[in-house]
């Protein structure tokens, strides 16, 4: 059974429909809405579905959770699936699952499927790595919606009981929560070093030989900033596990939990590397791109022809040469090993690796 | 049991023997095919083997269906799994499986496994990734196959009723069906493009001032073409959202159907984007080579030649240089940006973002 | 039951408890371990724990599944998960679950869980594509482990009877076997043509002209090795189909073995052409660094400075530029190329295409 007639309870149908179920849903105004609904499913009043349905799905917002109340006496007994999502996080007090269970007390409420996008289940039917999570206080009632998320060709993960239903909630509203911190770190970083560099190869050389540089701004500052985010990421990488490990050898024992501001960090490892290898390649990019600019042309012109009328043949400095070849190759060496890393932290290839196996690539 | 002793039979029974189910394998010359089969899976004749099986697999070529129908009696009451695939689209107006069905209307027919070759059958026993599409008009028996499936560790999709069996057994037969559209239309505008630019480059300098240029034609006539190409898909990204905004708009609802073009064109949108990632990334490349090209060196030369002879110190333009850095700069900042973009199509990747992720990414 | 209060033991039981069952841990010392797990779990007495539950999860080691003798009489007839694994492969004679099956022939053993690794019980709940391999002589016992692995939100994947717990004990100790000797065949192949480089980039112009070229090695001797490497590998990858295709038509027949040789062949291709790809890449991207070095741009200087001293304006070779621009141009469309195979063999692109289309693009 379903109740409601917006998009969502539409998708809902068509899918339960093509999986293979018996379908009615309860509408309050069933002649109108019947056209939006897929033939092979019944739409009637609601008390009617009601009565006719073992699992019902509740697809109308919580605002109008209490005009069910009518029907609580044929609701009695029932299953009752939550589906519906919040616009904030952490919006009401209580979940609206929990809510919706203090309404109907002779229910067993399940939460689920409100991870699925409307557009999900009309389109990405065969998708089966999709995940639905669902919690209720009621184990057997978990197991039905379970089963009937499988025949649907999702995935169900079972959150354990009610009180994770404000968890499930809050999740189609994070935005990127674990990439927060380190890309604000990776900001304030650049911020740093490209303050520094500014001064360095710009201001200070207009203030001591009045040279106008300021052309190297979009480019040679960048690009020399790039590389120190970049390292201090890549250490900000290998730190914590450093420090944790100090932290066990110093209380002795490895049941302790770490301070909260360790575990953060241990958690937040591995976006803080994505991150320095996004500099580092950026990096490449900007370096692979200096002696395609005007400057380095006119640069080189210039050199050629104050040699030239110097009469001086030779330029050639064997310690600059060498420095600039094994400077290169280094570069290009470490950006090699750092695409490994990024590659094997692709969620299809970091499942097939054993735990050996990643942390040998580490 | 098995019917038939192609390769396919065979790696269906070593399967399905592997994962603990007792096999029999009906053949016409059972003692000849014997030694083709693993030695736990009893080889027998066909009318002996339908006899002990309750899921009887017929993996034999649709030509011969009706040499079956001497067994009509035996397999009566019996689950029918219709494996086969046709050598072309929509080559028989009926699909096999419903053609089995007409031949065995005592039976019920359940079509699957079609979609999983014989050498993922044998070898790729360990990714739980990979779906088998079921669809049978007996909910029953789908359920029956598909927990076989599960247990031989594939994920199996319910797609509904007989009438999918034709698409089903399309499936193993399309060659990238959604890249067509998007790859032709990206030809068409590159050759659109690049004969513009080779009148522009080429041609038109050769009649007006007899200059031969034709070296620039494999890499800087490219080089100038593909950028154009990427933005002009990229374009047609974003193009077809607004036009469905329009429509919403126009027509006052959001469930009135749009347009089949509108609608395919929405459809392609992701490989338009990738296809326009992998010009913008081409195009990077290219220009990336500009400097190691023997020309550019020549022409170098040739300039500081020029300017030495004329003892001209300066060459320094300020408003090409800042022109060029501005240029390369906004370049590596849009390739950045459109490579996040690419990497969040990767399905693994996709499939763990939420719906809001999604679009504050896009 | 969980019998056992080590680091796995304790993340079996947190991840048991959250998935809805009830978990009783049996431990020697129960008062002084309860602090250890999570309040929902009742720990108690070993005997006791394992009087109260139906499938006992052994978390102890190998070395101490002799002090649970004493239980025999309790355990009989319940089913035991063995979990363990080795230090080093093949340790032991027979498998560790095959021993326990030996010391307790009255109960049923199921091997499982052991590629799982704590930390993946404790906080990675919600990635339900981690398989869990699980074998047994039980068909029942094993169904019964597989629906527990499948609720805690792993992929059971079931590997036969009791005579593939060594295999599954081996999975976890395994270091990317695949890649073995791909990775020593391209190790192998850059010695021999880098030696051969070295020879004639650097050795012979010294010993010939005296001329100092020793800067080349970092980079210019590697960049004239790498893509001979990659070329090699590519030839290697698409010969053994040659060689099977030819073996096909000389026997006859396809249904004959492959030689070990050739069938080890077949199978590392995939690994082959990865590392073809990373030495193409690589050469990419050093050729790209060329003209960066200070060396390139003494070279260009002093030829400028010697062009203006002799007063030659021209120094243009139409024959050279355009050898030039046609190696880059297919050099780039041969790596864009490379590419697409390297993109198309990512597990969760591969998983999508239908074998039509993986041929297609190979």
């Amino acid at each position: 059974g379903v109740l409601g007639s917006g998009d969502f309870a539409r998708s809902l149908a068509v899918r339960l429909v093509c999986s293979g179920f018996k379908v009615v849903v309860g509408s309050r105004n069933p002649k109108r809405k019947a056209s939006l609904f897929p033939a092979a499913a019944e739409v009637t009043f609601q008390a009617e579905a009601v009565k006719k349905a073992d699992v019902i799905f509740v697809a109308i917002f919580r605002e109008h959770y209490s005009t069910l109340c009518d029907l609580a006496d044929v609701l009695a007994g029932k299953i009752l699936v939550d589906v519906s999502n919040n616009t904030e996080i952490n919006h009401h007090k209580e979940s609206n699952a929990e809510y919706l269970a203090s309404l109907f007390p002779a229910c067993t409420v399940v939460k689920g499927f409100n991870v699925v996008s409307a557009w999900t289940l009309q389109s990405g039917a065969r998708d089966g790595n999709k995940q639905v999570l669902i919690c209720s206080n009621s184990q057997e009632a978990k197991r039905t919606v379970a089963e009937i998320a499988q025949v649907m060709g999702f995935t169900p993960v079972d959150m354990g009981c009610m009180s994770s239903a404000c968890e499930i909630e809050n999740i189609p509203l994070r935005l990127l929560p674990a990439w927060k911190i380190p890309i604000f770190l990776a900001l304030g970083l650049f911020l740093c070093f490209f303050t520094y560099n500014l001064i360095r190869q710009v201001i200070h050389p207009y203030i001591r030989e009045q040279k106008n540089k300021l052309y190297k701004i979009p480019i040679e500052v960048v690009n020399t900033t790039l590389p120190c985010v970049s390292y201090v990421m890549l250490s900000l990488v290998y730190l914590p596990g450093v420090l944790a490990a100090c932290s066990q050898l110093y209380y002795g024992t490895k049941y302790r939990r770490f301070p909260d501001w360790l575990d953060q960090w241990l958690q937040h490892r591995k976006q803080i590397g994505l991150l320095s290898f996004f500099c580092a390649a950026l990096h490449a990019v900007y370096s692979l791109c200096l002696p395609m600019r005007r400057s380095h042309r006119y640069l080189l012109i210039e050199t050629a022809v104050k040699q030239a009328m110097e009469k001086k043949m030779t330029i050639w400095v064997e310690e600059e040469v060498w420095r600039m070849e094994i400077y290169i190759s280094v570069g290009i060496i470490a950006l090699g090993l750092l695409s490994l890393l990024a590659i094997t932290s692709l969620p299809s290839i970091a499942n097939s690796l054993n735990w050996r196996e990643f942390s040998f690539i580490q």
